[in-house]
């Protein structure tokens, strides 16, 4: 799987863990709604600053936006 | 510590480990070599699909670049 795939199929678990809409997380990163969308859609590929923006606002380690759960 | 330090300290690590220099670890990657220095050094903010790129190179999980081992 694509490494941006696999970082939009983690960020959109993390964030309806947490409770967030993809407005409200993107508020709290100062990012934008269809920004955030892109990356869970997987056609946006995000830097490691952004990454670890969403993945504080989410109060996960920015690493497991990486993961791959299949191996 | 800044995430983009916090890569560079695990590439570092990982590249050692997997007994590149930063010239042929470059190569692998079909990156230049100052990049990589730079993304060493805490001066670069990779992307996703650079920091896969260079994980794969090194055999280890992309995951693992941006753990931070003071957590």
């Amino acid at each position: 799987m694509d490494v941006r795939q696999r970082v939009g199929r983690n960020l959109k678990k993390y964030r309806k863990e947490a409770g967030f809409s993809q407005e409200g997380l993107a508020l709290e990163c100062g990012l934008h709604r269809t920004y955030v969308s892109g990356v869970e859609r997987g056609v946006r590929n995000p830097t490691v600053v952004v990454l670890e923006r969403i993945a504080e606002a989410l109060n996960v380690p920015a690493a497991r936006l990486l993961d791959d759960s299949e191996s």
